[in-house]
């Protein structure tokens, strides 16, 4: 059981998701270039329209929640275009790299390894309390809210993008019945009838973009990163409380292969 | 332990609701300016239609429920456009504050506390149980018996909501085929299809209007409003007890805690 | 404890359920008023139509169930237009009178109340039977059996409602498809489009009439009668058991209370 | 307790289920009349469309399933027209004159009354084990295995009819769309306009026809049958269990009370 | 109990699956003729309209999960056209010549079968952990973590074929709305009036043919064929166990029919 020569611990860094941002940026192209080519598309953009639903959409989800339940679920949305680039397989090696150094050296001594992880806020934090001498009671009781904290935030974004999402094709149907409406009653001037119209089904694919191609992924790709994130937060708190233990690693081993997809089991004592 | 030396209770005032009052009057104003700019307004406004919805949505909730349900809903609906301004940190220090004050100088001597408390029924009659040296038991029966009922309450009204918000769109679709059969019927004279389609149309943006942008949000605003009022009253409940019983107020804080969001949790004796 | 001087049970009268008759009457007349002020109120009254949209749905649901569940859901849903007017509190208070007449007299003497009862037949059954001197556990299995029995007779009711309120609009849509294939099939004639574009989209109003006015919140009122009858047989079988019992009629006004919703519990022997 | 004088059995024969054959049959006339009231019958009979429609539900049906269980869904299907007459309170006493004679003059002599039985072929089986001398705990295996895969095979049909059912509308709308499109492409010549869009429609017709006529309701009517078969052969299970342990005919009344609706209690040694 | 003579493992070998390969080419060919007989096929391939549905629905399913768990899901989707004729009464009866073998002539004599079970890499994989004289607890831990995995596997590909095929028609509608508004924008041309929108409508039939005839069946199929293969290895997962305890193939009979569908229940040692 040798000290990991050169710990590094880079493997943290955040990047972009290249699949919610290209896959995003993908289907909002294939709307543009179908439009452009359509020879028409300034026809596409109308302040009115856009105004009614997504301000619509907006305004009716604030009513639905609370403020600050908005704005909470717009933070939490953005982040799923960023991506910490973790194997969960390499994650736990890396766990109990830590906790060998700490079984070999003591926990003090991991102090020395702030730095290299200081892209990873929640490991830090839980590395800090060992090193602290917190006693291992605190130190479950401190993550294990931090965790439950940042889930339910979580939760309650994904609960508000849903809700956006459906109410998003709903002010796209509103509007066009406005516009309908509006079209019908002066049918007298037939020349205005189709560029009318086509305004008028304009709050429909406005909602129709928005709910669809927008919202719904967004909040399903969350749920996808929800679960990820408990995982690796489990990881952690799993992997600071043995290191609060002064537990063997290899019993660490064998819990964090408890926690991980059969795919990403390690086998860190047989290489 | 000092007695906090002048304890106010003034965060319990009832204000409107800015998230449900602005969310809404924004929808709300956004389709009206939208009906205004289309320089056709008047159409909007057609007294047969609106009966037809909003008066046909009341006739039917009425016959799926019994007319006491109806008016609740109706009565509970209009609270969610006030609000009791309580951070849920501040109203659980002050009861502890009450909780120290009973510790140190007696139940009885609450008593002084009371007018600060008028703005908050449910706390006042729980601290006035105390003072009048009601049984820990019985005030535990009956403040649960209190929770419980507005609880049953509050639930039936979100149901007698929710089943409107499915029944107005289906009179909407109701109004505009009749309007639609009659507009057909007389098909003889051609300049008067348009207005008679934009009037047959009407129904279902009422409809549409009605169920999405007023019903369903207020219901939905009304489950997170119970979710809180349920928990501030527990709160009430276990700080009560707590005085009843005479129990150390650090005790007091672990149970507030327990019952508290990650994020709003207090550290009351570490200050 | 003295025995209530003239004993009534007049509060046990069938009358009209006014939520339920109102309701729907006034819903209906809306609908009709609208047909009326439309000047072309005949067009909506169109035989072929009606037997497509009623007559289908009756076939189709006696399909998917047998002619007795059929039979039984008509006369169950006619029963939501009458409603044995009881508060709760009063009947409670009722049955303990019953249970002290009993207590003080002996069960023997309740013979004499049966007139009074003549219009509570559950009542009577089980106030007969403890008269009677039937075995405590053969009034217990008689008395849950009836209730379990007429349970399951308006759960299944509700059921065929709630499967003929589906199959209401989709027999519409049937109608309105015919109509609209024949009329385009003899498009030659100019003339004749409206009246007949008019005639093939009055199914759907039937069907949406009959699936969203009539079907649905009849089976949404009957859940909630359901609910209120089995509380109050509940009741009756508590006092029942405790009269057979002998039991102190102060243990049975617990007992109640505690299947009372907490706006009703009563205070008998405090009053 | 004498032996039942002359033990028939007429009960079980098999009938045609007028619910589901009047039922169904009405609500086709119902439309075919319609059709042809209409003077256009002709256009509702198109073979493209029905293949279309047709062919394409049972194509993707089986994509979706195997060829195995699709076939299993049909014959399964067809047995929803027929129904064994069994009243269940006469085939409980009947059950119970079997226990009787078998208590009376041995299991053995139970052999004389098979022919009486052959149109029960589930009840024959279990009988035959009985006088052939199988072990009870035989018998109970062989018997619920019997149950089990007979109830799996309606479970699974059931799905199959339900899935076929939501595939129809779709395969209904698929055939509109490509119906539209062509009309569409060839908009030059108008006279051809309506009976074209007439052919388009009519896949939604049989969509729905198909779906909401003919396949739910079967799916319904099967699964209210599944119900009643499974109580009918728990009873048989009960009666052939308690022969075979040569238990008390009396005994075994109170168990098949106890599987019996409440309606459908008997009351054989009292009688 | 003589070895199995000719021990032969043929029935393992992977098929073209007929149900799935005739179900879906029979519902396109259908479709495909409808457009050919139409005699305006042509219209129907549109490569912009293809794109905005196929590579929508492929971009924002990507958005909505992983580029990772997309790939998996196609390569899963593709195995629904293949299928491992086994029948699984068959397949059991050889498990249990293997552990025939095994108890008779030595686990070690298991090895000379291996190229007979080459085509089935589940079965192999667990008869060489046997052979090789693995600890049974190490067998059954290795096992059930590749069933696990597999099963994992399977459960993601359906959840994202289920995503996509929702997302699909919603495309579709997206696609239909572009056309639609472009159309109208320019009505001055009534030439160009019905090949537009007949493109436009292209996008939802499109969106509806993916949707409901290549991905929700491929969906449940492959539900469908996940419980199939789960049953198959948890048989396998038993006899390896058995025969690494060298318990008697009596026993595993038993178990296996435990496992087995009753109509596929198997007696092996009484034939």
């Amino acid at each position: 059981m040798a000290v990991p020569p050169n710990f590094e611990f880079k493997n943290a860094e955040s990047k972009t998701d290249l699949s919610t941002f290209i896959g995003l940026s993908a289907a909002l192209l294939i709307i543009l270039v179908t439009l452009i080519l359509g020879g028409q598309y300034k026809i596409f953009f109308d302040l009115p329209s856009f105004i009614i639903v997504f301000g619509g959409t907006f305004a009716i989800t604030v009513t639905a929640t609370t403020w600050t339940d908005f704005v909470n679920a717009l933070s939490v949305m953005k982040s799923t275009f960023r991506v910490t680039q973790i194997e969960q397989r390499v994650y736990a090696k890396k766990l109990i790299d830590l906790a060998m150094i700490s079984r070999q050296h003591g926990a003090v001594n991991l102090q020395q390894y702030e730095t290299a992880l200081r892209s990873d806020g929640f490991l830090r934090q839980a590395v800090r309390l060992v090193t602290d001498g917190i006693k291992t009671d605190e130190i479950e009781s401190l993550l294990k809210q931090e965790i439950d904290s940042n889930l339910q935030r979580q939760e309650q974004a994904i609960r508000v993008l849903r809700r956006a999402a459906e109410i998003a094709p709903a002010m796209g149907l509103i509007g066009t019945l406005v516009g309908l409406v509006q079209m019908l009653a002066k049918l007298e001037d037939p020349a205005s009838i189709g560029p009318s119209m086509a305004l008028a089904l304009l709050t429909t694919f406005y909602g129709a973009l928005l709910g669809t191609v927008i919202l719904t992924p967004l909040a399903t790709k969350l749920e996808k990163r929800t679960d990820e994130e408990l995982t690796q937060k489990v990881l952690v708190l799993s992997a600071t409380l043995s290191m609060a233990r002064q537990e063997n690693p290899r019993l660490l081993e064998i819990q964090l292969n408890s926690l991980l997809a059969p795919k990403n089991r390690i086998k860190y004592f047989e290489e």
